[in-house]
Order: structure tokens, then C-alpha cells, then sequence
């Protein structure tokens, strides 16, 4: 660890110090991240792949883009799928209990008039697969919880999350009618938590998250005997439909030609708002550009802002611009992601080979709360990057209560405190800055 | 930097990893810190040092750590101030304007029916003093903000809190009649912020903090002209009363006379609950003796829970503690505090001295965010224990959001997150432990 002494001589003497605190001043002064993702939030709200207000969110970041001056704004057009939740979906333990519920994202929708049909509870992809005739006509409830006791959530839900992925294909297999999945969080809450599953080569059945109450509720009736639950989902899926990521930038004062890459994803579930999932990740790179832009900052390389569309069920957006980067005439130096929540930043991940080198960044870095470059780096959107040579960096806010809102109603503005979210800008508009300027430290 | 491997082997290989994974298993899963601060902040709530909150408080933590198998279970009696804040205080501008404030922690009362005077806006303590002739009869309004572009909230809050601390002295030097202060935050809501003032030689007169959207509409009120207030506050300094630390211990195997004491304070503002400041420390120590006493740890040195009382406004209990452990015929051996709220960790401070052998310690500790010790350690409750001797410790929690809430009606348990709380005590468990099993290493 550097002493501070140290850490503050090291600021000072590094060229691109000066630019880097005129922008961390400006930041905390204007907070523009959360004045962006205020509005998108709240004038847009939840944007699922296909839907009116994903094209509208589209239109808002092109706007946004081209007020803040941004070189070649566009849209880069891909195809996406186009799942429609319906009204009224709903779900009545023993005719009388509702259960805080919400459809899975993909899933088919119940027949009209709704399943209604005994319970069985299981832990695993695997008991569900084993359970036979003992499935036969049952909904089958998968409520095995996150570990608490890992200190990640990440950890947590990589180890439950098959469940809401593949809960309906194991299930399917047992000749179930539906499935009902715990959702993936660690809040007390009985907000249910929606997120993407995908269908086997089986029937497809319907599938909808539990609130955690509703859970708990759920596997006490269950364990008395005799639970049967009506499950109304008015879901479906439509056709393909166009839309498109969104792109802008500062062109490159000498290497025009080598890209940094730096953005989130656009689409988020319909539950909420997509403030934490991923606003935040867009209104960052948004806010990084916007800084650069009004302190009339002129990088090397060229810092281009994209706007992914369909991380959350398909990942199209980040397909196609993988497809565009193959192809194109330029390099892309590197790729830069955020789609962990606006809290507060933590750490960088960056492809291992250059972990080592990118130490030297650190004391530029350390006042938007980055401590540490870990390996790792390729996210959803940015990995595919990765095969175009790029250097790929994540950043890695504090995790502990990004499931709480995840996917559920509860992902909305007032849960992002202004500061933290610009801290990540910064940390984002800083390693971008660094890259472009001193990139080649890295080689 | 480690790496996960390395870092992974040295928590293995060392001999109180089990003891450190045990309590994490045991916290994370419990979560026994929110319980007893939820407890503590809705049974008792706020507990300004001499009120019978904070009589209720005192015998709460008694009975907590006799319920938990604490030894030695005690109070350790001191006298307080003995500020009561009254009912109906209340300010009106040009009599029709509410704004939103409250009594600063120490400050008389006005006359009966209030004072009605116009106000002078200052920046500085120094500007104030030299007001002269017109600050005579005025109510002097101090309105410097917090610098919102430093990334460490603490450093804003030091470079504003002497307004607040010293504004009525500075102001009643030029013949003012109130003082009204900017809140001391960088939160955007109207909550105003109480916290401790003092008076000098002079005249004494009134103080309260001003919520910062009434302080905006106030600045605004007097750029026009014929600002106006009628300020009533019917606080009052009453004799001081006999209060109390708590303490309860769990006695050294080995040197049961080597001491390393945790805690935060007891006391609180009565804006709010207390919940940030600082139940959440008194229930992080709380709760690391009780995963020890739980799992039948039993520690080489004796480690003991201090809740101070009246760090708020005397720090009566800390001298109290500091007088016996002058002349106690057991070492202090450490002094643990954390007085920073219940946010997720992300460093101890500790005495310099001890810093670079501490190093060897992190890997033990960075599942619960500690990345790393800085020079420090010194807090107000445990920072008198330095005189002994005792090796000093600071919980470091992220501070973003601190001041959102600190001394005002907004410090409540839903502004924290079971785990990061959580975090800390495990952090503040772990270090204690290391302390006792390992301190020989630091010397």
C-alpha cells in the first residue's frame, strides 16, 4: 500500500493529474450522472429489449449525446427479442393467499383461465430432473436461497441462479405445468425479482419469481400438506423487433484510429426502473463523456460512449457491435464496462496480462474509492471485445446491496445516492482518460 | 497488492483463520447487529446524554450483554450535561415562511416569544467577527456549504463544522441576538442537522441549524432585501446527572490483564434515532462479543465492550474511562472504535507505529472490506487510551453517505443495510481477535 504522503506526491507528478481533478471538481460539483439517470428514470422508467420506452430510451441517449457535444453520435441497429409481460398476471395460495409474484423474463404465459395445481418444493436443477412422477402435473417450487455467507453476492447469486435460468427445463422434464423460483436476493422484502430463464429442448412451461415472503409462506403450507396455487401469466413472445445500441464520441487528437470503449447497457427489466441496472452503468459513461466535452478535454485516442441494448435477455447489442468491431478499420485499444449498480466504486477489473502495469494508475484513481485492479475485466457487453484484442476493464462498486433491488420494483432513483454514482463516473472518465494518454504504459 | 490466490493460501494457512470463518459464517447468517440496533432505535430511539432515553439505554446494553454471557457486566458511572431541547421551537420568514430548523446541541433558549430580527449573511467565523455595527441586533446566518469536491465527506465536514461549533461566539462578538447555520451536509432535503456548540466568554445567544433548502431560500430572501425571522427556541442547559459507560468483557485465558477494548457511543442527538451515530457501533461491538461468546471463542487477552456515554456533547464517559484505566491495575493493551457509521469497511485506522506489521493482518480481513490500515486509530472515545499505552484502531467505513444523515431526523435504521453493518462487526470481531491471539506480532 502507498502512504499518502507518497499517494499525493505521485498524483501530483503524473501529467494527466491536472485533467483528472479538474474533472473529479466538476463532477462533484454537478453530480450530472444522477441528473441523467433522474430523468431517464423517471421521464422513461423500465426499459425491456422490444418495448416503446426501450426505443424511446434510444432516442433520449442519442439527445443527450448530441447535447454534450459528442463526435458521430448513432445508432448502431440490431435486432432484439421482443417478450411482453401482459396484465394481470397473478398467483393465490389455497384460493385465499396471494403470492407477490412476477412473470421470468422469456417465459411463455399460462393457458387462459391460468394453471392451478398442487406443489412441490425442491432445491435443485437436479431434484427437479429426478423427481418423476412425483413432478407429474405439479408446479414445482425452487426455493434453495442465496448463500449469506459468502462475503460477495456475486458469489451468492452465481450459486443459485441456475435455478431462475434453468428452473423450467429441469422441471419441464418431470412432466411439471409450471414453475415457481425463489427470487435471487438477499432482502427480507416480498418484492419478486424477475430476470432471464431460458427453454430447453422440452415443453416450455410458464415461470415466475417469488417474493422471499412469499417464499417462506409458500414452503411452510407446503411442508402442512395439501398447497395448491393458481398462477395467472399473461406473458408472451412476439417476433424479433429492430432497435439498436447508441454511440458517440471524442475523436482521437493523435491516434483518431484506436478506440476506447466505455459504457453500459440500455434495456433493463419492466419491474422497476433500471436505475441501478444498469442507468447507472449508462449515465456514467454518458456523465465521463459530458466531463471531457465541457472541460474541452482532447484525448489522444479516440472515447466513445456506448449504449448497449439487450444485455438482460439476448445480448444482441453487445453481439452486434462485437460483429461491427471485427470488420472495422479501426483498433480497439480497449473496453470498458459498468453493470454492477451505482454504488460505490471498489475496484477495477482488467485483463490479467495487464494487472501488473495498470498498478501505476492506482494513486490517480484512489479518490473515486479504487483500491485495487483485480483480474477479470470482460463483462457482458465489453467481453466479446476481448477477441478483437481489446484491454478490457469492469468497474467493480461495492456489491452488498445490489441484489437487494435487482430485477425487482425496488431498482428505482431513490435508492442511489448522487455521490456514489459519480464517483464511478469519475473512476470511468479517469481510467479512460489514463488509457488514451497513457496507454501504451501498459504494452 | 495480493492476489486472490495468495491471499486465499495465507488465510488458510493462518491459525486463526477458523476462528475469523466461523464468525462470518455465524454473522452473515444471523445478522445479530441489525437486530439489536433495529431494537435499540425503535424501543429506545434518540438518547441525548441525560435524558431518560438515554437512563433506558444504559440498562438496555446491560441486560443485552448479560443475555449474551458477557463477564463482568458493569456500569461505570460519570456525570453529563444535561441539554434539553424543549418543545415548539420553530422559525418563520417575514412571518409567513416556515424554515425548516432545530436547536444546535448546547444553545440557550430565546426569550419567551421568540426573537424577531434581520439577518446578515457571513461565510466565515472571521467575517462574522468583523461584522461591527451590522451584526448589532441581527441574527447572524452562516452559509458556507460543505466543498462538495473533496471525496472524502469527513475532510467537508471539517472545513465547515467550526460555524457551527463556533458561530454564536464569533457572531455575539459583533452584538448579534441569534445564529442560524447551515446545515452541515451535502444532502439536497430540508432535514436541518443538530450537533454540539460552544460558547466563549460573551454574551450567549441562541443557535439552530437550518435545513439547506431553507438556508437557499433564506440567502435568496435576504439578496432581495427585508430579511426578516422570528426564531424561537425554548432549549435550556439544566444541571448535570449522573449517567454511565457500559461495559461487559470476555476474560483473557492467558493474560486476562492485557485489555483490548471495542465500542462506540451510546448517546445520540434526539433528531433522529442514533441509528449511523453511533448505535451502529455500539451494537458492531456488541455484536462481535457475541458470535464469540456464541461460539465459545476464548481469547488469549481480555476483550471487553465499552459503550461510551456523551461523546455528543462532553465526552464525559471517555474521560471517565480514561481516568480509570490510568490508575486500573490491567494494560490497555488496544482500543478499538467505530464512530463513523454502519457502512460497509473499508480500512482501520491504527497507531502508526503499528502499521506496517498490521499489513500482515489483511488477509484476514479483506472479506469484510478492509483493504488496508492507515495511520491513525485515534477517535473521540478511545483516542484517550492512547495515554496508556492501549495500540489505537478506527473502523474506516465508506463515509459517502454519512452526513446524508448525521445529527438529523433522517439517522434512522432504514438508512441501513443489515450487511454492511454486518461487515463491520465482523471486521471489528476479527481485528480484536488478531489483537489477542497475535498482538505480540506488532510489538
Amino acid at each position: 500500500m502507498l502512504s499518502l504522503l507518497v499517494a499525493t506526491a505521485l498524483f501530483q507528478q503524473n501529467p494527466n493529474a491536472d485533467a483528472i481533478l479538474a474533472m473529479r471538481k466538476k463532477g462533484l460539483t454537478e453530480l450530472g450522472a444522477y441528473s441523467m439517470l433522474d430523468e431517464l428514470t423517471s421521464k422513461i422508467g423500465g426499459r425491456v429489449s422490444g418495448s416503446p420506452e426501450a426505443a424511446k430510451a434510444v432516442l433520449w441517449v442519442v439527445k443527450k449525446l448530441e447535447q454534450m457535444g459528442a463526435e458521430n453520435v448513432q445508432q448502431m441497429p440490431c435486432m432484439v427479442p421482443h417478450w411482453v409481460r401482459g396484465k394481470g398476471e397473478r398467483a393465490t395460495l389455497n384460493t385465499v393467499h396471494p403470492l407477490s409474484i412476477t412473470a421470468l423474463g422469456g417465459s411463455v404465459g399460462t393457458p387462459k383461465g391460468g394453471i392451478d395445481a398442487e406443489l412441490v418444493e425442491v432445491q435443485s436443477l437436479k431434484e427437479a430432473e429426478e423427481l418423476g412422477e412425483r413432478g407429474k402435473g405439479k408446479i414445482v417450487f425452487f426455493n434453495r436461497p442465496f448463500d449469506p455467507t459468502l462475503p460477495q453476492t456475486f458469489a451468492a447469486y452465481g450459486g443459485a441462479n441456475d435455478q431462475r435460468v434453468g428452473g423450467a427445463t429441469a422441471a419441464a422434464k418431470s412432466g411439471a405445468v409450471a414453475v415457481l423460483v425463489r427470487s435471487m436476493t438477499l432482502a427480507k422484502d416480498d418484492a419478486p425479482h424477475t430476470g432471464a430463464m431460458r427453454y430447453g429442448d422440452g415443453p416450455k412451461i410458464p415461470a415466475a419469481a417469488l417474493g422471499i415472503q412469499s417464499a417462506e409462506m409458500l414452503s411452510a403450507a407446503i411442508k402442512k400438506g395439501g398447497a395448491k396455487v393458481k398462477l395467472v401469466l399473461n406473458c408472451q413472445n412476439l417476433p424479433d423487433v429492430p432497435s439498436a445500441n447508441v454511440l458517440g464520441e471524442i475523436k482521437g487528437s493523435e491516434k483518431p484510429d484506436e478506440v476506447i470503449v466505455m459504457g453500459g447497457h440500455l434495456d433493463s427489466w419492466d419491474t422497476g426502473k433500471g436505475a441501478h441496472d444498469d442507468g447507472a452503468g449508462v449515465t456514467q459513461a454518458m456523465e465521463a463523456l459530458r466531463l471531457m466535452r465541457a472541460l474541452n478535454l482532447k484525448p489522444k485516442r479516440t472515447i466513445r460512449v456506448v449504449a448497449w441494448m439487450n444485455e438482460e435477455n439476448g445480448g444482441r447489442g453487445a453481439k452486434a457491435y462485437a460483429e461491427y468491431a471485427k470488420t472495422a478499420k479501426e483498433k480497439h485499444f480497449a473496453a470498458m464496462e459498468s453493470d454492477s449498480g451505482g454504488f460505490m466504486p471498489r475496484a477495477f477489473g482488467i485483463s490479467e496480462d495487464k494487472l501488473e502495469k495498470a498498478k501505476a494508475w492506482l494513486p490517480l484513481l484512489q479518490d473515486f474509492g479504487i483500491e485495487k485492479f483485480v483480474a477479470g475485466g470482460g463483462d457482458a457487453d465489453n467481453g466479446p471485445l476481448g477477441a478483437v484484442g481489446a484491454i478490457l476493464c469492469a468497474l467493480q462498486p461495492d456489491n452488498q446491496r445490489y441484489f437487494d433491488y435487482h430485477h425487482a420494483r425496488t431498482d428505482t432513483i431513490d435508492k442511489v445516492n448522487p455521490r456514489e454514482l459519480e464517483m464511478g463516473a469519475l473512476a470511468m472518465a479517469s481510467l479512460a482518460w489514463l488509457l488514451s494518454e497513457d496507454g501504451d504504459s501498459l504494452k
